[in-house]
């Protein structure tokens, strides 16, 4: 099994998600700015996936500047962190995992260069593992929902890729599948970056998961033609009244899902829960490089010239979702209260 | 300007569509055979464009045979009518064209084979010409309904390319345009193949009219968000009720539009009625290779062995459908009573 993220002899190797699914490659990061670049560029991806690297990044940054006396330690590694914070803008995780470093960070502050680094290597290690448990939870507690002969819709890669492993709605998948129940899977290829066709499509054929790839906009044929049974996606920012934001294409699926009343689940842990904020109009939406619909594998297929509107999330309303699948357990409407009760 | 379709000296000639935006070429059709590998492989799409270019089909198959003996020629004719009635299944104003081409054969079979042949050349130039003259008109009823400043959402390629010239839905945004009313496209690049980006885009940045190209999945989104005031789709079939075939990926807008209560009108010439079916569910919709979706120019994007479900077309039904926007008039509700009063 190939392994999204791992931290060895002081350096993190990523899987390369960018040469996927036809390389596979692994991004070597010596230092702290080969992480903001993989975040950035998308080497690694996937809400979860991204906390547990910056984690990491963060574990980096102290090794650069272990060499420093503290004071100056303890200012270039704030500086580093805010660095890897604004790496990406949407996925709420990311600014979870640098949170928990920088509050290390302080507890610790009366201890040596040398022991804030040991530290640091340990609570990155503990969100490493913690991930892995809290997906495992998630499949247990998403498997409860999945009919026996489900035909299951997945959007964009919420999978052991977006994550340190097992996946969140690939992860209550690979649950289903494994306890024996003969699902189906349709996976939305997910334009611009293809991470539908690209990643999931790539997991569920390593693990021999019955499945067909679609062109998004195939999806809502399939939810009006009773062939969906349920729909699971991941998230990348959850805030208090239910609203999530997840990878563009996933209100759609949501409309689609309200209007032919099927199943609508978000599979995420509690980390992607924003509790600072109450509703999703405040989540800040990352637009991306005009070049991910203009072009694909470095090949023009628009005009020149041409100006092109390309966010990477959308935010779907509590309204349309069913209930969102946590490692505590389902969370389902009234979701500001039964949200806070998760804090 | 360019041509999308133009016959000379004998021969057919067609934009390649397949090489547009990056390329203008011309593919030259030197008999029926061209003609039906032009429309198989999309050289030509788009539902009149397609009807148009099998008349002269018709033209290059009746010179093909005209040395033969009138028996020998009228069955050699008929075959390869036949031939090119089947190159698509999906577009009507194929199945249209052919018919109007069998029954000229048919009711001039006592005159000689060059007189024949004559009248079908006459016949695929009537056919050509009111194409033209039928998007204008379409185009004049159809901006009737442009609000000034309107924000106009477009799905796929209903332009000068899916026509004779002009265009059908973009025939409408046009007619708006040059009568000055300060309009903005979004195009839909409508995957798998990327008509919206390679074509409409194209069309619409030759016209310069104000457009930005969106991923198909951020319509919606922007359909909530009150940001579109107008949806402006072509069609590829209708039937008596109302029901259109139409692009993959209408009938996602067309759940939108209703949810969101933006008006969402088809706009097609008479000739994509098919008054001899009821309703929607009876249209064939054509399932194109999986390489459309898993390959783009050439370039594999989605991993060996997966398995896709590519259909070409989806049904929007009625209800969703604000109005149908003919040369003869806009058609709204009840469809049945007011589709059959335009036969």
């Amino acid at each position: 099994m190939f392994k999204t993220i791992e931290f060895k002899d002081s350096k993190l190797y990523l899987i390369d998600q960018r040469k996927l699914p036809c390389e596979t490659q692994y991004f070597q990061c010596n230092n702290y700015k080969d992480v903001e670049f993989a975040i950035k560029d998308m080497v690694v991806r996937g809400a979860p996936a991204i906390g547990a690297t910056a984690a990491y990044g963060a574990v980096l940054a102290a090794k650069e500047f272990i060499e420093l006396d503290k004071e100056n330690f303890l200012k270039k590694l704030d500086c580093a962190l805010e660095i890897l914070n604004n790496s990406r803008p949407t996925a709420v995780n990311l600014m979870w995992a640098i949170r928990r470093m920088k509050n290390l960070v302080y507890k610790n502050r009366e201890s040596s260069v040398a022991e804030i680094y040991r530290k640091l290597k340990e609570e990155a290690d503990i969100i490493y593992k913690e991930d892995v448990a809290t997906n495992k939870a998630m499949a247990k507690y998403g498997n409860e929902i999945v009919p026996q002969n489900a035909r299951i819709l997945t959007h964009c890669n919420a999978g052991a890729l977006a994550t340190v492993a097992y996946g969140t709605a690939l992860g209550v998948i690979r649950e289903a599948y494994y306890g024996g129940k003969e699902i189906f899977v349709y996976a939305d290829e997910t334009r611009p970056r293809l991470q539908g066709g690209k990643l999931t499509a790539w997991e569920l054929i390593q693990e021999n998961i019955p499945c067909k790839l679609i062109p998004d906009s195939v999806a809502p044929t399939l939810i009006r033609d009773g062939k969906i049974d349920l729909i699971l996606v991941g998230a990348d920012r959850i805030a208090l009244n239910g609203d999530t934001a997840n990878k563009i294409g996933t209100f759609m699926l949501s409309v689609a899902a309200k209007v032919y009343n099927i199943p609508f689940y978000i599979v995420a842990p509690t980390t992607t829960i924003d509790f600072d904020i109450e509703k999703g109009d405040e989540i800040e939406i990352e637009e991306r490089d005009i070049m991910e619909v203009t072009h694909i594998n470095g090949v023009r297929i628009a005009p020149e010239n041409i100006e092109v509107y390309n966010p990477a999330f959308d935010v779907t309303p509590w309204e349309n979702i069913t209930g969102i699948i946590t490692e505590k357990g389902i969370v389902r409407p009234p979701y500001r209260e039964n949200i806070l009760q998760l804090r």
